[in-house]
Parts: C-alpha cells; sequence; structure tokens
C-alpha cells in the first residue's frame, strides 16, 4: 500500500485540515469525487472541525491521528499559513499525497524545504493556485498555447480584492505582495509561459490608513520583464467598491486575448440614464467556485493516475520568490533583477 | 405518515420515472437535497434504470412497486410525455407529491383531470417549468415585480434550438407549440403577469422538409395581446446555427430589462477582423443547469415546509391553452380568442 | 440642359422645401456635396426659409418661384407630408430630380400617382427611407448579401421612439402604421429582400388615453409572413424610457446578424452595485446623423451619375401598402392577405 | 488690430503650416468655424500645399509670406516637429495665436523657450493633445470631476498602435516615449489631476529588429507613481494586429470608470463557433475624428472669447519632461525621481 490508497476498495481516503470557508468549500467537491472518501477532518476549532465531519460523514482527529493513520492516502490543508510547511513535510514523511492551500510559506527556505520532503518522498505536491482551473482563465490559456495570438508579448493583470481584510489579518499575511500578489505572480508566471528577468513594484496605501500603520500598502503597480523580452504590468487594490475584480489580456503578435469577469446573472437594464448589468461575481469564493472544483477533480485525478499536476510546489516556489522580489523593489525604491543576491 | 414522509428520520424517499438525460439530473440534484432520499429508478429501459440507481444507492422498480411503496413521499416523473397523466393520478392517488416534467398532457382533457386528481388528494403537484427559475430569469422577474421598470407593457421572446429533434419525435411531440413553445408560453404568463385575450401564430418550415412532411413547422411567430392590452411577441426557430438561443425582454413605462444568454466562459479574442466571445451555452441541459437544480429544491422545500409551488398543474393547463390556440390560429390562418369554442 | 444641371459650371442648383429641423439636415449635408449648390430655401414659415438660406448663402423663394427656374435641377422635400404628393408631381412635370421624405404621401392612390409622373418624366425620385443608408445597418445588409448568415428566415425589429409626438400631430399623422412604422416596413422588404404575403397587426394605447381619443394606438405587434415563407415581426412603441431605440436582428440558415443601437461614448461605470454605460443615442436626429449625410450624398451621386437610387417611390409605395394593410388588420383584428380587396 | 483679427468682418483669417494628413483634418474643420477663414497654405511640398488651399478657397503662401500677412490672426501648425519651435516662436513674435501639433519640440530647452515666447507676446498657444476632446475621454474626466467615482486612486492606460511606423520616421521620431508616449502622458497628467513623483519605465523590441538597431523599442510599460500617491500604468505597442487600441481607466475610491475604443458598426454576428462585433476604428484619424473637430473649434472659441485653452503649451512642457524621464528610466534601467538632476 505504497501510495496510501485504499486497495480493497480503490478508494483513497482523505484527511482535511482546516474547516474553515477554504476547508468547508474543498471537502464539499472533494466527496463529490468517485472514489474519494473525506476520512477526517482536523482543526484546532473542534466545533468547525465537528460541524464539517458531521456534515460529510467523516470523523474529527488531531494532527498526528490522522499523520498516523496508514489508511489516509491524501492530506488537504487548507489551515492557517504558518501551518502549511509542517503540515506537507509531515504529510511526505508518511508518504501521503499533498494538496496544499497557497502559499507554501511566507519564507523561502521553509518553501525550499518543503519542494525537498515531497520530492524526496515521490508524493504529488499541488498547491492550490485555484485560477488556473478558472473556466474563462484555463480556455484563455489554452487558446493560446493554440497558438491563436501568435507569440504572446505583453500581459496586463487587473487583480482587486473588494475590500480589505482586517488590519490584524494583514499584519500577519506577509504582506500585500505574497498574500494577495501571488496568484497574480503564478498568473504571470503560466500565461506568459516565461521566467522574470527585472521586476519592478510601487504602491500606496490609500484606502486604510492603519494598513500603512501595519508596514503594508493597498495599492500596487508591479512590471516584469520576462527573460525572453516579454512585458507583464499588474495593478492590484485592496479595495475595489465594485467588488472582486479578476481580469487580464494577453497581447500577441497576431492577436490579444482577454479573461473577463463572471457576472451572477444576464440581466440588462434600461432606465432614463443608463444602460447597465450586474456587477461581478461578489469574491474568490463565488468567482472561482468552479475552479476550486476543478482543481480538487484534478488533484485527485493525477493522484489516481500517476499523472503531473498543474500547479507544484515548484510554482509555489517561484510565485513566492516574485512576492518577495516585490517586496524588496517596493521597499526600496528600485527595480530588481531575479536571482540578484537579496 | 399522512404524507408518505419517512418520519422516524425525516427523511422523503422519493421514485423517480424515467432514466433519460433530464431524469439524471433531476436524480443527481435530489440527491443533493438533505432529507431526501433517492429510492427507486422506474424505466421501460431496464439497464438505464438499473445504471441510475447504482450512482446514487437506490434500486430498481417497475410502476407497481414504487407506487405501492407507502413510504414513498414523492415521484419525480420525467418519463416520455404520454405516460405523465397516469403516473401524476397514481401517485395523487397514493397521496404522494409530484414532480413532472412538462407538458402535464398533450389534451386539455387529461390535463384537467390531472388536475382535479391533485387537487382532490390535496398532494403538491409541481410542473418543471425550469425556466422560472434561471438565475437571470428570476432575477429579472423580482426586479420586476419591485416596479424597477413600471408597468409592463411589452414582451421579446427569443427561443431558438441549436437543431431539430429526429422527425420521429417530432411526429409524436404534438407539434412545435406544445413541445417547444409551450416553456415560452408559460414564460408570457409569468413574466406579464396576465392573461391572454387574443392569439395569432404563423409559421413556416425552412429548415427540413420532413419536419413538413410530419405536419408540423420548424419557425414560429406568435403574437399575443393580454387582457389589459399589453403586447407579446415569440418567435421560435428548431435551429439556431449558433447554438441555444434564450432571451427576452420587458418594456415597462419607465424602462426595460433584459435577459440574456448564459456563455460557457468569458474570454474575448482579437483578431485583424474581429472581436469575438462565446456564443451561448450549447443546449438546455447546460443552459438551464442551476435552474434544474434550483427547482428540484424548491419542489422539496415546498413539499417539506407545506408552501406552495412556483409552477403549478394549474400554470401547466394554461400553457397548454395557449398551445393549441396557436395550433389553431396557424392552422386556420387567423388570430384566435382565447376560450372561443374551438 | 435636360437633367436640369447648370452646364457651364457642373453644379446642380437645388430648392430645399422644408425650413424644419430635418429641412435644416438636408441643406447642411448638400452644401457640403461638392458640385452641389443650395439655392432656394422655401416655407411657408419665411422668418425659417430665410434663416436657413441666410447659412448657406441661399435666397428665399416661392414654390412657383423655385419650380420655375430652369436652372434648379434638383428638389429636396422636407415639407408637410401632406405637401409631398403635389411637389413630387411638380418637380417631375419640370424634369427636376426629387428628393423626398416618406411617406410619399398618406393615400395609395395619390402616390402612386407620384410613382407615375416621376416615371413619366423620367426624373431621379429617391424616398428619405435614411435607415438603410445607417452604417451599422448598410453593413448588416452587405453581409447578409454576401451569404454570411447562409438564407435570412426571420427577422425581428425593435423600433421605439423616446416619446410621443403632441396628439394634434398624431390626429395628422395617418396613424401609427404610416407614420412611424413605414419606416419598418421599409427595412423588412430590404433585409428579407422578399414581399409580404400575409399580415397581422395587433396593438394598444398603454402611454396616453388621449392617443385612443385621437383613433390612434401607441405600441403595436406586427407579423408578416413573406411569400418565401420567412417570417418577421415588428415591435414599436411611441415612448420607451431610456431613449430612442433602433435595432433588427436576423436569423439566418447558417447564423446570425443582429444591429444594435449607437452609444454616444464609450464610458463604463462600476458602481457598488452596477455597471453601466450610456442610453442610446436620443433620438433620429442624432443616431441617423450619419444616415443623412450618406442618404444626401448618395442622391446627389446618382443624379450626377446617371445611377438608381437605393430607396425609389416604389419603395414608398410597397411601404404605404404595408401600413395600410397593418392598419385593416388591427382595426378589424384578423390577419390579412396583402393584395385582397380592401 | 492687437489681435490680429479681421476687425470689418470680424473673421480670424488663418495659415496652415504642413498640408499632410493631420494638416488636412485640420485644415477641413476650421474651415467649418463660423467667423474664422483659411487664407494660406504653407508646405514645403508645393503642390501638396495648392491641392489643399485649392479645396477650401485658400492660397499657397510661404513661411515668411504668411508670417509678415499683418491679417493673420492665428497660425495652425502641422508641419514636421523640428519646425514646430520656430513657427512657434515666428508666430508669437508676429502676436498670432497658435496652434501647434504635438509634440512642441523633441527637446526640453526649445520648448521651453516657446513656453516663454507665447507668454511674453500674450498669444493663446494650443497644443495638440486631441485626445483630452474625445467624447468618450471628455465624458469619462467630465464624470470623474464631478466625484462620481470618489477619489481617482489608480489609472491604466492602453494605448496601442496597429502598427510601426517606417523605420527611418522611428529613427526621427525622438524615440517611443516621445513621438507616442506623449500623449498617454498627457492623459496621465489630465486624468489623475495630479504630478508624477517617480517614474519606471522598461520595454523591448518585439515586433521588428530594425526598430532595435535603431536605438528604439516597440513595446513599453511604464509606472508613475504621483506625489499624493496616486498610481499609473501605461502600457504601450507599436502593433496590435487588430487595431488601434485606445482605453483607459480609473479606479477610485468609491468606483471605477472605464473609457472604451469606438467601433465603426454595432453589427453582431453569430455563427457555430463565435458571437462576434467590429474590431475598433482603424487608427487616429478615424478614432479621434471628432476629436480633431472639438479641439479645434475649442482653440478658435478660445481665441475669440478669451477663454483659456485645455491643453497649453505648459502641458506640452511637462510631458515632454515624462518622456525624458521615462526614456532615462528606460535606457538606465531604473526607477527616476522626477526633477533630479538628469
Amino acid at each position: 500500500m505504497t501510495d496510501g490508497a485504499n486497495q480493497a476498495t480503490n478508494t483513497i481516503d482523505v484527511a482535511v485540515f482546516g474547516a474553515g470557508r477554504i476547508g468547508r468549500i474543498h471537502a464539499a467537491n472533494l466527496a463529490r469525487q468517485p472514489g474519494v472518501r473525506l476520512k477526517y477532518v482536523v482543526d484546532v476549532n473542534r466545533e468547525a472541525a465537528a460541524a464539517l465531519a458531521a456534515e460529510h460523514g467523516a470523523q474529527v482527529a488531531d494532527i498526528d491521528g490522522a499523520m498516523g493513520d496508514a489508511s489516509i492516502g491524501a492530506t488537504v490543508i487548507c489551515s492557517s499559513t504558518d501551518t502549511h510547511a509542517d503540515l506537507i513535510v509531515q504529510s511526505a514523511a508518511q508518504k501521503k499525497h499533498v494538496f496544499c492551500e497557497k502559499p507554501v510559506d511566507l519564507t523561502l527556505a521553509r518553501a525550499q524545504a518543503c519542494a525537498e520532503a515531497v520530492g524526496r518522498a515521490g508524493v504529488v505536491c499541488m498547491i492550490g493556485f485555484q485560477r488556473r482551473f478558472d473556466p474563462t482563465f484555463s480556455a484563455l490559456k489554452a487558446r493560446l498555447d493554440a497558438g491563436e495570438i501568435g507569440t504572446p508579448e505583453m500581459l496586463v493583470v487587473t487583480s482587486r480584492d473588494p475590500g480589505a481584510p482586517p488590519v490584524d489579518y494583514i499584519r500577519h499575511s506577509g504582506g500585500i505582495f505574497k498574500d494577495m500578489l501571488i496568484h497574480d505572480f503564478d498568473i504571470f508566471r503560466w500565461i506568459l509561459d516565461d521566467e522574470a528577468d527585472t521586476l519592478h513594484a510601487t504602491g500606496s496605501c490609500l484606502s486604510d490608513p492603519a494598513i500603512a500603520e501595519a508596514g503594508d500598502i493597498d495599492s500596487t503597480a508591479v512590471t516584469i520583464r520576462t527573460k525572453r523580452g516579454r512585458l507583464c504590468q499588474i495593478n492590484t487594490a485592496r479595495r475595489a467598491a465594485y467588488g472582486y475584480d479578476q481580469r487580464f489580456e494577453v497581447l500577441g503578435s497576431t492577436g490579444m486575448l482577454q479573461a473577463g469577469n463572471v457576472r451572477p446573472t444576464e440581466v440588462t437594464a434600461y432606465s432614463k440614464t443608463e444602460v447597465s448589468s450586474d456587477v461581478p461575481e461578489a469574491f474568490f469564493l463565488e468567482r472561482y467556485r468552479a475552479a476550486y472544483a476543478h482543481e480538487i477533480a484534478h488533484f485527485f485525478d493525477a493522484v489516481t493516475h500517476g499523472k503531473p499536476v498543474r500547479t507544484t510546489v515548484a510554482d509555489g516556489l517561484k510565485a513566492l520568490e516574485l512576492a518577495e522580489a516585490a517586496s524588496r523593489s517596493w521597499r526600496e525604491g528600485r527595480a530588481v533583477k531575479l536571482g540578484e543576491a537579496s
């Protein structure tokens, strides 16, 4: 039983760490996969763990209980960021496949240790960059790869949240580049299929002075030039009054592809003064509902059939490197070269 | 146990009749309702029944077996149209609540008998006009009811299929007005909140002469004037090369509301010659995926909590009357008055 | 000097009849044509005539003065509808080419007399169906003719004014079908390239009871079935709260073409609750600004180079026949056959 | 006759320098202004000058002739960039008002000399940043100023040409930042109503190696942080396969405003595979047709009524400073501070 799967029934038993909102989404999605069974829910909040376990006929466990059960074939890590690295390393040690929410860790050193651990163990480790599984984004990527717009030359990413999280959260978030732009850095690498050569980041705190007091900013403008000379601009804001704004566009040598927002309904209203439609889906849970379902299906498909995963721990590391470079660029007020001594 | 619900567990056991594509959708949706259990699948095609039953841990039964089981609290009827009336009447006789796909029956007389049977039995009988549960359509209706565009005055419905069904199906379909426009007639009544006074229908067979040979048409243009003088135009076609087209718009005294199609993705492509986006969702199973889920949830919510259903057997009768009037108008080449001796 | 053109300078001298808003538009547009000179402005309102004449270095004249001047090569008739027929006949008698606003006349008999007069005289007579010159509409027509959507099968026309004219105007307008839908009937013939076989019209007075008292309606729904079995639905309203709404769509055997409204600007605004853009151009003067310029250029190009005009007096007659049929259908509550004894 | 206007008739006589495509557009637009007369056309290409003069009943002159004629009240300078400064200075010396195409000059020193010359002379000097007169852009600006989205915080500008000019043109253009982004820098200042504090520019040559050989790039990504901490990102490309792309969006504290492209027609086509509409207007002559008309009207309105102009020579200087800063940033691979010793 080298891969932890339950051979008798060909069912993979799973432990979910973290019963918060993203944990509940992954639990519901994995419960729908044929051949996958949610066995344990682990959370320091026992009530939350119990509620989620009950919903899916699973049991509450603690970390050791879940990690120590040889029948568990895969772990799904949705707990707080500071627990990710330990849980990944433990999973790897127990030869359990791992799905872990981003980021791997807030420090490159620990993230690299994770990469090495899963590499040594030979287990699958997928990082939850769910945007790559968004139907619009993945359709765009497929068309790009099919050559529809020739060679990609420029990427413009707009990534804005509907509102800033509590300042207390921000204080422990690793800063906007690691907490929020980590996704955009992954989009950059995935879409342009190239690595950053230089990066420039600037930003401001415009919505709430408390964010500045916490040492962070809420609005950023990042520019990346890749090794092949391709250009990427990312603009982000913690607060877009009209909601969650997740778009990007790729200019290619023979055309352009745009990925737009999703609207709750297709109602258009005509009044005396304007023609209006819905604002975008409210936030990530709504916008990426389908993406979350697809990524979990992808993970278990990879685990079951020995296929590669689309978002590896190496991708997590690369995104983290970009976040660190952005942070340095912003703090030092200069463009930085990736790989320069930091 | 007057309402057939399983009192011990507060679970409603359900029998699904018909294991075709719509039966499979309803089965999957009802299996997701808390407190609802799929117990039997009934289909003359035993293999299809067995496959669907296996997927949800249910059993295969025949009509008598399912109807005779007092623990069955509700039936979900997705079998062929000619079986609807009998199954509704039997369900009513057994005091089982009924969810039945449209149309109730191809004849008004039998449909009326169904209405009387469920009325006498005091059971819930919901007809599957799923469009009323489409997120876009129901959001529009709510805004209309809230007075956003004043008094509704004119309704324009565009309802086109991506392609005609086999001629053999058409031959037994009751004709385009009962088979296809039945949904549009229900939309008309629901949106304008009024009853037809006069109706004019015309049409042509433009896509396939075999449809004309079968005595039917594939393209229609219907106009209804309501008792309050409101106007409705419906245009339909069996074949829209670009896919399934389901739109309507309501002109009100102070504005307009439009309900548009849903697209699979929000990718926009710019080429040398055009800016393009996706064609609409392919057909009803894709376009109304959410609507089907919402209507089944609505049915079991109504059954469980004794609430009224949004689409009653009376609505089914009214839509059928309009379909009959349209058929007569088309055949006789004249506008008809609703309620005139036929 | 058979065609009335000023041979010495190769300039066509023109008399404009009517100095109202449409007269002013045509005067400004013709003044921009190379080789065309506005010589006379004729209007019972001498002040209006004088103002318009002054603006373009022209003179005020009365009907006889303008018609009697042999140097006048073309007349542009923008006076009130009841003067059209006489002015056309006089122009023809004087061998002057004629551009006349729609409708030719409110009666078929007089309109036919006009057709005969211009036919005998051999002069160009173009009727001002400017919509055929709208950039969007004419681009759609060209693509349709190029076979982009195969054979046209169904046409849906939406034609709504931002508000009803004064009831006194309506009283002398010939009714909504001759006053407003005359344009839509012309669009129907032009786009489907077919003639009506049967027509059904219904309508209501929903915006202002005074319109009903004047014997007219403000909302109509017309259906036409052509000789080749093609279908057309036209919906119109005198009052669309959101402005002037001029759209149509053609379903063809291999696709669909839609002609949409034009917006004053391409600003999109995102607020907390909606994404909004401009309402359509306010009314015909704004929406059809380019169309008016194109049609006048087309007229003088035809006159100068002996080319056929796109909108002939015969088109005016056909549109009028449809308006009369619609009026009869509405009054008698029945579908009518074109060409039936009235 | 201190302001050079022709007092007898209250007509301003104008000399146009440059009979190329932009000169022809300005000539046609100014010929339409009431009270404005095109008297001279000056161009080293006498044939072009003669053709344009003939079209508007003007005369051909040389520079001295035009400048020396005291009846000339205003000059419109559309000749090659290297002539702008001299012609501005001469116009000022002759007390003639000046409309001059961008840029004022390729060097800051000469541009400053122009500013001083017109300042001393007390003449109006307007620089042709026509984008500020685009109906969409100016409507957005008015709504922004009215507070519709609160405080502006972030500006994203997309500015792409349909294709690169000949390399020989590029060689003398002053580089992409002075030749192309000069407009975008003006948009930045106008929209954010703030001045740059730091600027970072990077870029690549992706479409044609000959551009790199000429020492220039064809794709740029610029980021500006303003004194108030607002952020601006500009992305430009010399070649967008789908045409001329001129958009920007402003994120404000309470919403967002987007300015989109203009399409030649509002036709939408549905095929088996896609829903498509027109690509944007082809290039600046088409896209900014209305803007050119508005800016000339604005100039003569300012001259006639002594009003301030919207785009002054000071604006031209500021845009040039930004272009120089961008050029330096790109060449040196670092963010620069505006006003730093260069």
